[in-house]
C-alpha cells in the first residue's frame, strides 16, 4: 500500500471491511465521486455520454481520465477532476482508490515480466480427494500472467495464475481455508460455496497478514469465488477469481469433466511489459478480451479431447466482473443444464442457456458423434473476443 | 406539453396509444429519425461507432448530439440534424420528443430542489390488506428526488417518488385503479400483474386528465409496474416505476420480506440543481448509476435487518430500463428461486440468478448465520455503480 | 474474395475450418490483432477506453478505426495499425478479414439497391410438413434488403431474405440440406438444430460451391440457426441467420403460432445507398437498430392478428449477434414458457423471460382478452431500437 494510504487509521482490514461505514465509502462512494466529477466535466464540455469524457478531454487538452488513478502519481491528493474532495464526503484518494496506480503495479509484480510463460490452463476437473477436510493455504500475489503469447497482464492472482487453482469437495466436506496476503493492496476470499458471515471470514488481509476460515459447502453446484475486497470491480477485474466445484452426495454420472471459468479482460496501455487493469474500462463494460480459463482462444490452439460415447460435463463458472455466458456447443444440445444444485433443478434439450456473472451452472451431454465441436460464448460480440475453444471427440 | 406538440391534432391520449400508427411513429420512428441523422454524421465524419457522436461533434465543433433533446431549444421544428422531416414520414419533433427538453423539465418541477430531501427508501413488504378489493389512486408528477446526500435528479414518477409505491395483493384480488396525471407529459400506467387491453387501460393522460381501470391479478409473483407511455425506453429511464407484490392463495412461508427494485440512471449536467434524465445516454445503455429502490448504495449506509433464524425473502424486480439483475447475497446461497408464479417454478440451491429487465423474482434463505450479508448485482461493471447493499443478521 | 486472399493457399474452406489451426486464426487471433494494434495505439494517445479510439483518431488526425476494414483499400496489405504482421503469426489481412471491404460488399451485391422493395416478414409458423424427410436446397447471396421504408442494407443471406426462410420439423425428421454459395464470401450453415460434426458438416463453401449434409433433430424446441463462418460475429451480425422450429413427437396444443426472430443492426454509412455492416460496431455491442425478423417495428405498422379464445405461441429466437431478448408481452402474462425442449422443461405465470443470444424459448398463453398488445423486448435501451411489434387479438 502506499504511504499516504497505510498511513490512513480506517485502512486496517476490519476497516476495509466494515459494512456500514467504510465498506459503503470504498465500494460505492469512491465511484461516486468519481462518477460527480465525471458530470461535472460533461456539462463543462457540453456532451453527455458516459465513457467518452476521456476522449474528449483528450482531444480538449483537458483532465486525464477521472476514473483512471493509473496515470496520477502516487500520493496525489486531489481527487481525479483535480478538485479536493468536498469535507465530509468520502475521499477516494485516502484508500483503495490510490493502490492502482500503474507505478505501483509496475514495481510490485512478484516476478519479472520476461519470467511469464504461456502455459495453457488445464480445465480437467480435479479428482474428487479421498478425505473429507482440505486444508487450503493460498496466497494473493501480483504476478505477470501471460494470457497470449504477445500479450502478458499485470494480475493480481490467487497462488501466481488466473484464474486461481480448482478446487473440488462434496457437500458437507470442510475447507479449512487461510490466504496469506503477499501483495501492497489488501485482498481477500469470498467463495460462493460457502454460508459463513463475510464481514469476518470474507475481509481484507494486509500485506504479510493472513486471514483464516473453516466452512463446509452445503449446496452442490459449480461456484465462484473472488477477492472480494472493495472496489470488488476493481478485484474481480483483475484477476482474482477461479472456481470451487462441490459434488453432490449421490455422485452424478460417471463424465469427462472440465472446468471453463469466463472471465474479461479490460487492459490499459502497458508498463515494462504488462498490461495493468484499467478501472474506468471496467465501468464502462467494454472489454478487450474474453476469455475461458484466462487465456483468450487458448482452446482452439490445444483443444480439449475425449472419446465418442463419453459423457461430457461442463462446470461454466462467469467470473465476469460483468459479461454473462451465453454457453453453447456448435454441432451438439445439452441433455442436461442444472440451474441449481445437481442432480435436481435441471432442464433437457438445450442448445444455449445464460450463465450470468457471480454464476455458475453445469452442461452435459453424452459425446456420441465424433469431431471437432467449438464450445463458445454464443453472445459472439463478447465470444468473439476469446471465449471460443474447441473439443475434440475422438473416435 | 409545450405548444406546438399541445396544438398537433394528434397528441390526443387515444392517439398516443394508438398503436398501429401513433405507437409505431412514437416508440421506434422518433428513434429511426434519430438515427438516421446519426448515420448520417458517422458518415460525414468518417467514424462508425455508436455513441461517440457526440464525443466527435464536441471536437469538430459539429452539431450537437441528436437524439438529445435536451439542447434544442422548445418549439424548433427541425430534427435532431437540423434537417425537416421527409414528407409522409413521422416527424419527432411534433409529439413527444418535444417534451424532453431541460428547459421544459427545470421549470416544471412541482417542488423545489432546496425541498428535495435524502430518504432511505423502505424496502419493506407492507401487510397484506385485509380487503379484497384496492382503491388505489395515484398521481403522475415531476418532482426532484435527492437520491444521495449530493445528486438530486428531474425525475418523472408516481407518487413523488422512486421507485413508487409499493403495492401488495393476493391473486384474484380487485385492484380499482386511478392515474392522475399532473405533469405536462402525457403519462400511464402499466402493471405487468395485469391481464388487460394496455391500448385502453394503459393509454396515457394528458395533464389533468385520469385514467382508471380495474384488474385482477391471475399469478402470483413480483412484478413491475410502470409507466408505458411513448418512448417507454424515456419514461422507464425517467423515474416511473416500481413494484407490485402478488401473494398466491396459499401463502408462502413466514418470512422477513423486502422489496428491491433495480433501476438504471442516466443523467445530463444539472439544471437548477437537479440532473434531467438523459436519453441519448439511455439508448447508449451505459449508465451513470444502478440501484435498489432508487438510491445508490443506500442500505450500504442504512442496512436491512433481520434476525437469526428468520426466513428472508427478496422480491426482485428489475425496473431497467435495460440492465439485469445478476442477484447475489455475499456469503449466503438461495435455497428457493421462484422464476415464475410461486409456489411452484422454483429451483433450489443458487448462489445467483438474472432478473432481466422487465422481469422480477423471488429470492429466499434461511438467515442461520448472523453477519452482515452484502446483496448485489454481481454483473459488478453494473453493480459498483450503487446496486450494493448489506443485509444484518442479527443474533 | 479479394485478390491476395483468394490466392492464400490456406483459404479453402477445409482450412477455413481447420478448428485447430486456421479456425483459431481466424475466430480469435484476427481479433487478437486488431486489439493489439488497438491497445497500442491507444497508449500512444494516452487513452484508455475501448470503442473510442475511433473517435481520438478522428480527432487527433491519427490512423482510422483498427477493426474497420471497410475503409482500408482492398489488397493493402498492412494490418489494421499500419504494421507489417509478425511472422509466424496469424495475419488476419490474408483472409477473411480483407473481405468486408466496403468496395467490394458494394460491388457484389447481387441485385441493385433500387430494387430492394419493403416486405413485412410474415411471422407465421408454416404448416408442419407431411413428408418426415425435406429436401432443403438454399443459396447463400449477399443482396440488398430494405429493412424500413428509409433504409437499405446490404445483407448477407440465406435466399435472399433476413432473417432467412423459417423451416419446421418433427424430432426425428430428416433434413437433407445443402448450400450454395453465390457470394465471393465463403459461407456455412450452422443448424442448432443438428447433432453433427462442425468441422465437416459446418464448413464454408466458397463461391459457386456447394456443402451438404444430412440430421435428424433429436429434440424439440425453438432453434437458431446461422452462418457459422469466421469470424462467426461477422456472418451473424450481416444477416445470416434464421430459425428451425422442432415439433416434439406428441403435439402441443393446438395455436396460432409465430415465430420472432430478434437480431441486431450494425452499421457504416451507406455505399451506393444500401448500409454495409459494421465489424468494429459489433465488437463495441452498441447496435443502432434491434429487432423481429429483420424490420425494426415492423409489427407496430402492420401487426400480429389472432382471434379471442385462441392460444398463442411465440417461438422467440435470439440470433444476436449479441443483445439478449427480454420477451414481454404488455397486457398479458406467460402460462408457459419452455425453457427447453417442450412439452417438459417449462415454468409457468411469467411476466418476461431472457432469451440469449444463440439461444431459443417457446412463449404460450391464451387470447383471453380482446385488444391491442406490444410484445417487447423489456430491455428497452435495446427494444426501443426496433424490438417492439402489436399483437392484436381481435373479437
Amino acid at each position: 500500500m502506499s504511504d499516504h494510504s497505510s498511513q490512513s487509521p480506517d485502512s486496517s482490514p476490519e476497516a476495509i471491511f466494515n459494512a456500514t461505514s467504510d465498506a459503503s465509502a470504498l465500494a460505492f462512494d469512491g465511484k461516486r465521486d468519481t462518477r460527480r466529477s465525471f458530470v461535472a466535466r460533461l456539462s463543462a464540455l457540453s456532451m453527455a455520454i458516459p465513457g467518452v469524457g476521456a476522449a474528449l478531454a483528450a482531444c480538449s487538452g483537458g483532465a486525464p481520465n477521472a476514473s483512471d488513478s493509473s496515470r496520477r502519481p502516487a500520493g496525489q491528493s486531489t481527487n481525479p477532476a483535480g478538485q479536493r474532495p468536498a469535507r465530509g464526503l468520502p475521499n477516494p484518494d485516502s484508500r483503495l482508490d490510490t493502490i492502482h496506480h500503474t507505478e505501483h503495479q509496475a514495481t510490485t509484480l512478484a516476478t519479472g515480466t520476461a519470467n511469464a510463460t504461456y502455459r495453457r490452463f488445464d480445465p480437467t476437473l480435479p479428482a474428487l480427494p479421498r478425505e473429507r477436510t482440505q486444508q487450503i493455504h493460498w496466497r494473493s500475489q501480483a504476478v505477470p500472467v501471460r494470457i497470449s503469447p504477445e500479450v502478458v497482464v499485470a494480475a493480481w492472482t490467487f497462488e501466481g495464475n488466473l484464474p486461481g487453482p480448482i478446487v473440488r469437495c462434496r457437500a458437507g466436506d470442510t475447507i479449512d481455508f487461510t490466504l496469506t496476503n503477499e501483495h501492497e493492496v489488501p485482498h481477500s476470499m469470498d467463495f460462493h460455496a460457502a454460508q459463513i458471515d463475510p464481514k469476518t471470514a470474507f475481509r481484507s488481509a494486509l500485506k504479510g497478514q493472513s486471514v483464516s476460515y473453516t466452512f463446509k459447502p452445503r449446496y452442490a453446484g459449480a461456484f465462484v469465488y473472488h477477492c472480494g475486497s472493495s472496489p470488488v470491480l476493481m478485484h474481480i477485474g483483475s484477476g482474482m477469481v477461479g472456481a470451487i466445484i462441490v459434488d453432490p452426495s449421490t455422485p452424478l454420472l460417471p463424465a469427462k469433466e472440465f472446468v471453463l471459468v469466463q472471465n474479461e479482460f479490460y487492459l490499459a496501455a502497458p508498463v515494462n511489459g504488462a498490461h495493468p487493469f484499467d478501472y474506468a474500462k471496467m465501468l464502462a463494460t467494454l472489454p478487450d478480451y474474453v476469455a475461458f480459463n484466462g487465456r483468450p482462444g487458448q482452446y482452439q490452439a490445444e483443444p480439449i479431447r475425449v472419446k465418442r460415447g463419453d459423457r461430457v460435463r461442463f462446470y461454466v463458472v462467469t467470473a465476469g466482473p460483468t459479461v454473462p455466458c451465453a454457453f453453447h456447443i456448435v454441432g451438439e444440445q445439452f441433455d442436461t443444464v442444472y440451474l441449481g444444485a445437481p442432480p435436481a433443478n435441471a432442464i433437457h434439450g438445450v442448445q444455449t442457456f445464460n450463465v450470468p456473472a457471480g454464476g455458475g451452472m453445469i452442461f452435459e451431454f453424452v459425446a456420441n458423434v465424433p469431431g471437432e465441436f467449438p464450445f463458445v460464448n454464443h453472445g459472439f460480440g463478447h465470444g468473439q473476443k476469446g471465449a471460443i475453444g474447441i473439443l475434440i471427440v475422438e473416435e
